[in-house]
């Protein structure tokens, strides 16, 4: 961790030195990781390895046909043709999943079904539309055959000890079905980051609360924050809803810090809420707060901080700090800037060295786009028919969010774009 | 659904039509959808919402401030300058999450959070920024705002009645944020296809064996496909693994049928094998079998049906049949297959109507592909520096699957693409 960010402007409203998103991504790299436990196959998808899984055994582990036809010595097709066919004896015949009982000598065939073991003496596999019974018991072959044609070698799929699955990388579906290839039922996977989501702000209520007073509103952030901390293979937890009061979220800070591996606050939306959020974290104990404001829009007001785990509570040497995010009040700011920081953030404490490749489609702007230097802006748009239609309106309302089918990025170094320009939209699944 | 096909070559190899992958795609759409449920919000994640969802109330629900500031009488406002500010007494303050007490009356100003409602009298919020104490209890403002300026109305976010959320997509995680915010706490949503996998074959055998004799091979697709039965929203059931014996198989199927909304087949891999289970499953009623056959490298032996539930099983009326999939034998083939038709038809079945965007990127080809007109083609590659690298390898292994980052597709009427095309490449997640 880079040092923590000093009071910028003491006295000002923002204590904190303001960070760009680059830098944050560069600069905030907490290295804390969770521990490795062991899963079973079926329950492996997306977890991330911690450590490479190596093929016990060579695969498939046998000489395999790969087509349906006769089992032979490469050398005795040599020079067939349609014009001059080879003869073979047919001595026997394979049986899926069995030992091949006959074996091929000079001269002769066996009958080989796809996938079957080649039998003992046989180096080739001559496909049946290359052959036909020319009398009981002999066929003829009008095409030759290469040694190893028709053929997967024993270690073809995978060499004993070869690595098969990198670590770092969650499990796709395919990787669980090599995994179950090569006998491996369990898999030693980081934990997933157990990601604890507080809202704060004396005027917001539960989801279930259906009739509200004026200045009320319903927790939208913490289930949308819990379904992006479950994309990122974290294990969201609830903490709840605190007020406005800087003792009571410190109490619950603190023990969540025991039993987290990230934190994260929608912050209360008013300027005096935000602030108290960021003293309260700053009294958590080191290394503290990393930047409290990012150059961002929407998504200005975010903390990002590293804090201990407080006395008696450090365990193990090496044992380092819980990443606390504060995220703004209103939630499409909070939803913004979780994905582009947060998420990230709970993959790399899990383990996850190469995030998931995003959906994304090129499309054209409908119009001017403007942004100021320095700071990353995050447009939400429709998409359809390779156009891509800014969706405006405040901050404060989700409907932007939901009516979107994904958002383009203004890097810091832009001053905009121009309508026609051909721009990255990443698409929300 | 059309007419099943008939059989193209009596007494040939294949017994039903072969069609592309665009056909089976157009017109092998088996009508039949899960039923509705209700699911708490915080399990709504990517579920499939049966009905559109609606606003109970509007949202927010009251004129709430976007800033921090003075809540005004806007006409208050007008003509003021830096040079020439305007003077209001404050009488109050709005607290978070309360009904304000005060009010404004012209020449007043009330201090006003971001987030609080709106007090009666006022028509706009003058942000802190342009506001100093002029003395206390007197604010200079010195800048205008119009009417609504600086805040949300208490309909924008959505109006009483309004659709809010559309049927037939998956819930994203913002829109799990807008259900909470509106009080929805719980959604209809169509059940999960259950979808039952089989692995066929005397081949096979379970992926805990740790000895194979040789010619055994362990049950590599099984997982795999329920993976992505999961991916694409269904619940994946594992049937077993059912050896070459046409018997035992109709009875596993025929009870399958009773208890799944989806059932999918890995077939055996000799071509005897896949013959019976077309067989088989041309014995479990009608409609029957839609294609045997389809065009596309790996994937050729795959088997599309629609098959009754049985006597006694047919239910309500307007009971459609249990869409059933027969995979190619190899994992590879099976993967690649069920990627492409199974995962839509799995969607379908459970009320989807618009897949989720996939990742995906462009690249340059670094060598020549060729491919036969009529037959789609799918090319397993790796991507780097914005180039697509073929993987190549026997359809037989699942190395190749694993080695990949993603695919490129080349359509039916496409002969291949040269080196240096820019393909589209679908990108594992």
């Amino acid at each position: 961790m880079p040092e923590p960010a000093t009071k910028a402007e003491p006295g000002g409203r923002e204590f904190f030195t303001t960070r760009t998103v680059q830098q944050a991504r560069d600069g905030f790299r907490p290295r804390r990781r969770t521990p490795a436990e062991t899963v079973p196959l079926e329950r492996a998808l997306r977890r991330v390895p911690a450590a490479p899984v190596i093929a016990p055994h060579p695969l498939p582990g046998f000489a395999r046909s790969t087509v349906d036809g006769y089992a032979v010595r490469a050398a005795d097709t040599y020079g067939v043709s349609e014009g001059l066919p080879g003869y073979l004896a047919v001595t026997g015949a394979v049986t899926m999943g069995a030992v091949p009982a006959a074996s091929v000598s000079p001269g002769t065939a066996v009958v080989m079904p796809t996938g079957g073991a080649l039998p003992s003496g046989a180096d080739a596999v001559v496909m049946i539309e290359y052959t036909a019974e020319a009398m009981p018991g002999t066929i003829e072959v009008v095409r030759p055959v290469a040694p190893g044609e028709g053929v997967v070698r024993a270690d073809e799929d995978a060499r004993a000890g070869q690595e098969i699955i990198p670590p770092g990388r969650m499990l796709r579906p395919q990787d669980l079905g090599m995994l179950a290839a090569a006998g491996v039922t369990s898999v030693r996977v980081h934990a997933r980051p157990v990601v604890t989501i507080f809202s704060t702000g004396d005027e917001v209520v539960a989801p279930q609360t259906q009739t509200l007073r004026p200045g009320q509103v319903r927790d939208a952030t913490a289930v949308a924050l819990a379904a992006l901390v479950a994309d990122a293979g974290g294990a969201p937890v609830h903490g709840g809803i605190v007020p406005d009061d800087p003792a009571a979220l410190e109490k619950e800070l603190r023990e969540a810090l025991a039993a987290s591996d990230v934190i994260v606050i929608s912050a209360g939306s008013s300027v005096g809420a935000r602030d108290e959020t960021a003293n309260v974290v700053s009294r958590l104990g080191p290394p503290g707060i990393w930047c409290h404001g990012l150059a961002i829009k929407p998504g200005k007001p975010t903390l990002l901080a590293e804090c201990a785990r407080g006395p008696g509570q450090h365990g193990a040497p090496g044992e380092h700090g819980i990443p606390v995010i504060g995220l703004p009040g209103n939630p499409r700011s909070a939803l913004v800037v979780f994905r582009l920081i947060g998420m990230d953030l709970v993959r790399q404490v899990g383990g996850c060295t190469a995030a998931p490749p995003e959906p994304s489609v090129r499309a054209r702007l409908d119009r001017d786009l403007a942004s100021a230097t320095g700071r990353l802006d995050v447009v939400q748009v429709t998409v359809s028919g390779g156009t891509a239609t800014p969706v405006f309106g405040l901050s404060a309302l989700l409907s932007v969010l939901t009516a979107a089918d994904g958002y383009i990025v203004i890097p810091e170094e832009a001053t905009g774009f121009d309508a026609g320009t051909e721009v990255d939209v990443t698409l929300y699944r």
